[in-house]
Formats: C-alpha cells, structure tokens, sequence
C-alpha cells in the first residue's frame, strides 16, 4: 500500500506542520500535538474541546474556528490522544467561563477526557463533558463499551459551537450538546478496508463482491457482511436501520439534519448518487430534511463507503446550525 | 472493484438527483445536464459557464452559486458534455450582458465548447472562451493538444466569478481569467490508478512500489515512473517542475496562491502531511505563499496522489480570490 508520507512514525507531526502552514488562523503546537483557535480565550466564551485518534480527518481538527471547536487534541492514528493534551488545550481556551469536552465513546478516549477532566478542575478549570454515542449498528464492539461515536460528532460540534459562540453558559452548552447527540442516530458501510500508515496494508479482511453493513470508522466489524449490493438497496439498510432507532427521538415527526459522509476514498460523485437513494428513502418514509451535507467529513483514511446519520432537529438546533461557521473544513454564513 | 453506485449507466444522472436534493439554491436539470445557480440571470452579471468530464468532483458543479460559476454541464464520466448542454446554460444565465466559457484543454472539451459558443451567438448571446492549460507535465498527451488543463481551473473560476459577481464586464471577466490561467502551473502524481464505473477496474497498470509523476486527472501518462518515493521528495519534484515553468510569468518574485489538490482517494491527512513539504520548498526558494487551500477539488475518481497548482497573484488577483464565495465546495466570507 503506497501512501503519500514522509514515515509512518511521523504522520501526524507532518500533518500538523501542513496545517500550521495552510491556516494562520489557527496556533498549532506541533510537538505537544494542540491545534487552537486563535484567540480562543478572548471574548469570554465557553471553551469547545476535542479529540480523538488520527484518520478520521478532517474530524476533529478541520472543525477548530469561529462557531466551532476552541481546540482539538489528535492523538497518533486511531489511537485516543493522552490526557496531557487535553488539559493543554483546556488551559489555552478556559476564558474562565468552562469547557465542554466532546468525547467519542471510545474506551481509551472516555479515560483519558476523563483523567484531563479531573487535572483541569485541580486547576481551576470547570469542565463538562459530552460523550457521543450515535452508531446504531452495534452496541460493545471492539475498542467500545456501548455504542460507537460517529458522525453525530460533526453535529454536536457545530450546534454546542454556535451556542458558545452566542454567549451561551457552560450548562446551556452541555445541555444542547447532549440533546444533540441524543436525537442523533448514525450506520455506516464499508466497501473496502483501510490501511493505517503502520501497518501498510488492509486492517481486515473484505472479499472482493461482500461489503460490510454497520462497519465503525475504524473498520471494527458491523452487523453483517453481504454479497455486493446497489446503491439504492444500501440506502434503504441504513437509512432503515438509522430510522428504527431514531423513533424513540420525540417528536417522532420533526424535520431531521441529514450528513451523507464519504469514509475517505469513495468519490463525491458516488456519495450524490448515494445521497439522491437516501433522500428518496427518507421522502417515502415520510421524513422532511431541513438540511443536508455530503462529503467526506468523518472519515476512516482510505477506507471506500459511507455513512448515514440523521438528527432530529428542533427550532433551537436548526437556528444553532445556521449560525456562522468558519473552519478549514466546515463554513457558510460569514 | 465495488462501487456505491446503482448502475454504471445511471452514475451521472444519480448524483445530479443527489445534488438538487442536497442544494435547493441550485436548479438542477437532470435529464438535460445543466446545473444553474438559482436566479443566475437576474442581477445583470455576466454569466461564467463551465464544464467537462464527470469524475472530478467538486468540479465543475460544486463550483455553482454565489461568486463563482452561474453553470456548470458535466459530461459522462471522462467524456465531454455535448454542445446542446451548453447552449442551454448559455441561454439560463446571459441577462444580456454575455458568458464566459470556462474550458480545459482536452479535445473534446474544446471542439464542443466551440461549437456550442457558435450556437449561442447565433441566439444572440455573446461569448468569450477562456482556455485552461495549466499542467506542465507533459504537451500533447492522450486527450489533449498542447498542455492540459488542472488544478488551475478552481483557480480561474474563483477569481472569475468573483469579477463577474462584482459586475465586470464580459471583455473584464475573461481578461482576468486569462490572466489567471496564464500565471498557473501544476503539477500531478499519482499513487495508483483509478476506475471508471463502466470498466470497474483500474484504468491504467501501476506496479506496487512505483509512482506516476506528472500523471494528467484521467490518469493520462505522465512524465516517467520511478519507484515509490517519500512524501519530501514527491514534494520537491512537483514543485520543482512548477516553479521551473512558472519563472517565466512576471514578475518573478511576486506571491503565489497555492492550491494541494488530493486526486481522490488520498487521505487529508496525508494531503495536509505532503503540504508540510510543499510549504517547506517553497520556503527554501524564497516563493512567497499568498492563500493556500489543501483538500480535493480537481479529482479523478477514486485515484490516491495528489497535485499542486501555483498562481503568481497580482493584487487583482489576490482582492478577488478573497472576495466571498458560497458554493457547495468552496466558500468563505459571506
């Protein structure tokens, strides 16, 4: 597996350094592995934190600007980053009103967010924290207990962003960040295995004709593996699948946001033609769309297929997700 | 080779469903090709058509709406749109004051963007033609007489639109977008080759362990092979070869807009890595780096590598890259 890197050992360090380069509105610290919105601690507004394992770019760094994260924490690919990160980027955006911590529900990231919770209190600083838990495809897979976070994380970042952003309290952000997260539902599927920079090679196993329905954006195993299907019949499995699980989400008839992401290596002319099968299945069942975003958002490095993830929107969070976003990775409206 | 497609047949008429139902700003004709930023006729602007092969997505459609293209007709996939597309766009977008035809050098393009500009003169529509022939790799290769058109393009399309929106007129709007074209150069790699839906295998044979180096966005052939190389050294090559053909714009040591194009099935973390090493070079040679932009816009379907495009901005130039833009790929300032 060729891969356009200097060496597996320095991956993320180079990213950050093209990140550094790319955007100067952001404080990247390359060696303590902190990217920061600049400015973050002007304004007095609660701080946004989070973090996660490499790969999944350009989650969670590409989400650092106005109305989004204060600061993300990238640990090495597809590995938790440590606790020491966190409390550093809690400190370079703590204006003194708190942070939230936005965490995957991933073993390894839930201890860490919460040892760097316990280390930025001794410090004086309030933190809260939000655990995304959006994957409906299976409950304790590999690296979690319950469910896996996925795309809901993009959710929950830009509309607890815009209430930071707006003035909002510690609490008001918490709070609108777990309500987000609880309306959210997600199911993802793979049409071929990734290769981390490590290991140089498929990290599973996937036939040539099966794909694997509910994969995890580390390429953990899903509910089944099934012969090749066509674009339509997958829309109607995971929008199906994300649909039942949503219907414990009041109001049951509410409009939803809609996130068609690409896991990495499919084509955005592929993920529109996917999206036209989900909007259709969405338009039967009855579910208006208020918004919709397609592209490759939370992804899992090279890995081919998509996934779905809608979030039952009420009046707040909609206003919260038009507000005005501008990160490298996610802007309109300003 | 799996694909999240219905049918090969269908590949292109499902993500222009998908798109109109991701972008209600945008009128999209699915059965005749044309995607129309909506309202793109009142306003008295001069209209900016585009178009080409499918494949390279977010080109050209993505590029539709607010300070950029007015149209945008895209074509089977590596194959060009027809005349009658354009003409229809022509005539959905001149408010009287004429269209600017955005055209890449390939043969087909060209021949029917011809045709089509004779076709709407004679409908009373004035049109310029900007041709974009930015990629120093190689002249006269497959598909092409003289150089092909890149990276580039995202490049005259910005700037020209932004000089449309502005209310420049027709005679203004292709000066500058020749002026950008001319002052462009890129430079292309690739790590494996891509497939196109109706052969659904890769398009070209390219050994493990060796690396394309100034392949075209079709995967056209580029300058040599040589065996797999680090990112650094990918870097310094591409760049090289850039900045040796971009000596010859004056004024030589003005700043440059920097685009790090992914081909498609690059992760962004490594695009942000290989960035690092373009920043750097750059650095070395004393290149002055204005604006940079890291991520995929001028694709070539599922294909791993990457190209870089390099502009000399004058202020003009710079002012109107800046200027706002709101499309469903590109966007900033407004």
């Amino acid at each position: 597996m060729k891969m356009l890197i200097n060496s597996p050992q320095s991956v993320v360090a180079d990213a950050l350094r093209g990140m550094a380069a790319a955007h100067p509105d952001l404080e990247v610290d390359v060696e303590q592995r902190v990217v920061v919105r600049r400015g973050a601690r002007e304004g007095g507004r609660v701080g946004l934190v989070s973090g996660g394992g490499s790969g999944h770019e350009p989650l969670h760094a590409g989400f650092v600007g106005y109305g989004m994260l204060s600061a993300a924490c990238p640990g090495e690919v597809f590995t938790s980053p440590v606790p020491d990160q966190m409390v550093r980027a809690a400190r370079a955006v703590d204006s003194g009103r708190g942070v939230l911590f936005v965490v995957k529900n991933y073993t390894g990231d839930v201890l860490n967010f919460d040892m760097a919770a316990e280390l930025a209190e001794e410090d004086g600083i309030r933190v809260e924290r939000v655990l995304v838990n959006d994957d409906v495809a299976v409950t304790d897979s590999l690296y979690t207990a319950g469910r896996r976070g996925t795309g809901a994380t993009l959710f929950v970042e830009k509309v607890a962003g815009a209430a930071a952003e707006a003035g909002a309290s510690l609490e008001e952000v918490a709070e609108v960040a777990r309500r987000v997260n609880a309306s959210s539902r997600s199911f993802g599927v793979a049409l071929s295995a990734c290769s981390t920079p490590a290991k140089g090679s498929p990290t599973f196993d996937l036939p040539d004709g099966e794909l694997e329905l509910g994969v995890g954006i580390h390429g953990e195993p899903g509910r089944e593996r099934r012969a090749m299907m066509p674009a339509r019949e997958i829309a109607e499995f995971a929008v199906g699948a994300v649909l039942e699980d949503l219907a414990q989400v009041a109001p049951a008839d509410g409009p939803v946001l809609a996130l068609v992401n690409g896991m990495g290596a499919t084509p955005l002319l592929e993920l529109y033609g996917f999206h036209a099968e989900v909007a259709r299945v969405l338009a039967e069942r009855g579910v208006p769309v208020a918004r919709t975003l397609v592209g490759n958002y939370v992804t899992s490095l090279d890995m081919a297929g998509c996934s779905v993830t809608l979030c039952r929107a009420d009046e707040e969070v909609l206003r919260l997700w038009d507000a005005p976003v501008q990160t490298s990775a996610l802007r309109w409206g300003r």
